[in-house]
């Protein structure tokens, strides 16, 4: 069986809607915990403006912390999200190893968000991911609102091909597919999976699935099933905003790894120290998380 | 695509790991209720020593109860568990529609749970489940622990075909593969679904998982899509344990609905008022349950 890869999003599509602040001791901490349990890339912030999301005020400090060796022991990838040319120096300056970045696939989710249409705001996200890679860097771009939209509902599997091939004709290969509102069903799944890689199979396909209506591991393992090798989840199923409605986060990383044991994959990852850290999570945010493995602890059997 | 049936097992499986005892007209309530929402069988009780488990004292007083035409309006099929002839004889004079029952895979789990070997506990089954049938009853057969046993762990798939292949031999159809310690993983379920069918495709199988890790959405999609048509749930996800650390439940049936309606199937079954029973029982036991789309509700686009 091929090797799979994950990419641990829980320092920033998780922390980002809590609404107490990670002190940034307490993020490093953590980030260094993830680290040691052998996770490939761990997402540790976004580079917005630090008015507009203060849980993400301290993302150039965290990358700054990290770049210098005797703070970093390991070959982990550290990822940083950019929105836009200023995020993107920002990240430059701070010494992101990894940079995301990306284009809803959701012509209202677009505007709404970049005030850009689908099209102006690839304009400008390829030309910044041709600018990373030439520096160097590793770069992710992705579809956002790939499986559904907030706003539209449905969104049509061409939209998102469409932006698949722009990408892979600028020679971006990693490519992520994201289930932004967690509409994402294995059916859904299964069909985008298999169309892409039928149209395109070089491309490097990563799923982010949000477990909104439980069914986020059921897409993982669908997408996992028609070859795709790159997963972000969060520890701790962090994701979800507790003082909303929508409270359900991403897939959390646990209880994914712990699939992938089941099929042999990934046992050099340590899930004890995942779910360690996932427990001061909770610890910290004085609320249940969303984590199965959490609550009943890992089958030895 | 084919109809899929739905088996609200919460009544039963759910309610009975709950420390606190649900009134009989509580119950009454909630399996109208549950009638209303076009669920195709409802398990409302297992014929158990009521001083063993106090939690089903009251099945013999409610199958009696919807035995009368004026309490039970629907055809929805009322299913209770046996698992002795005299428990068969107790749900024949209650006005059982369909028995339920079974025998363990595993010999540790039959031994402690029966005092009998899986051969020993299959000789007094099928007689049993013959009986019922001849008496023109329903009659469901399982296999539990079909995925793996608490005690043992890993369970041979070939033992689960022995038994299956046994009852099949009796002329009995209906065979529900229970995953009693909740350890079923999607490839898992895969291989073994289609493993009895490539032996057996007249087998009518049915599926009952526990979320206990976080696949049991995952598991049930792949036993849907290797033809497996009926399916085992509970509503607001009933059947973890609040004292032990083994908290998860059953799959949740209205996250499951919801899943099956986004593949167009079941339309018919009203999500809505599964959500309101869900809802009733997250007040009844004073505590959050792990359904999922009833934290977030039903998406409508």
């Amino acid at each position: 069986m091929d090797k799979i890869f994950l990419h641990e999003v829980g320092m920033r599509d998780g922390l980002q809607v809590e609404q107490q602040i990670v002190p940034t001791e307490k993020k490093i901490e953590w980030i260094k915990e993830l680290m040691q349990t052998g996770v490939d890339i761990i997402q540790i912030g976004s580079f917005v403006h630090p008015v507009k999301v203060p849980t993400m005020a301290d993302t150039d400090e965290l990358f700054r912390y990290f770049s210098k060796p005797e703070n970093k022991k390991s070959d982990t990838v550290l990822s940083g999200l950019v929105l836009n040319e200023k995020g993107l120096d920002r990240g430059m300056d701070a010494g992101v190893e990894m940079f995301c970045m990306g284009v809803s696939a959701s012509e209202t989710h677009s505007k709404k968000n970049t005030g850009m249409t689908t099209d102006e705001a690839l304009d400008r996200i390829i030309p910044m991911a041709k600018n990373a890679l030439s520096a160097g860097k590793q770069v992710q771009v992705s579809v956002q609102s790939a499986f559904g939209c907030g706003f539209e509902g449905a969104i049509a599997k061409e939209r998102v091909i469409y932006i698949v091939e722009k990408y892979l004709q600028n020679g971006i290969l990693n490519i992520s597919l994201a289930d932004t509102a967690g509409h994402a069903n294995p059916i859904q799944v299964e069909d985008m999976i298999t169309s892409i890689y039928s149209i395109n199979p070089e491309a490097k396909l990563s799923c982010h699935f949000h477990d909104t209506y439980g069914m986020g591991i059921a897409n993982c393992f669908m997408a996992y099933k028609h070859g795709v090798k790159y997963f972000e989840s969060a520890f701790a199923g962090l994701g979800g905003c507790p003082f909303t409605a929508k409270a359900s986060g991403n897939v959390c990383t646990e209880d994914l790894v712990n699939m992938f044991n089941k099929f042999g994959l990934r046992k050099d990852i340590d899930l004890k120290k995942i779910l360690e850290i996932a427990k001061e999570a909770e610890e910290f945010f004085a609320r249940e998380l969303p984590s199965k493995v959490l609550k009943v602890g890992i089958l030895e059997h």
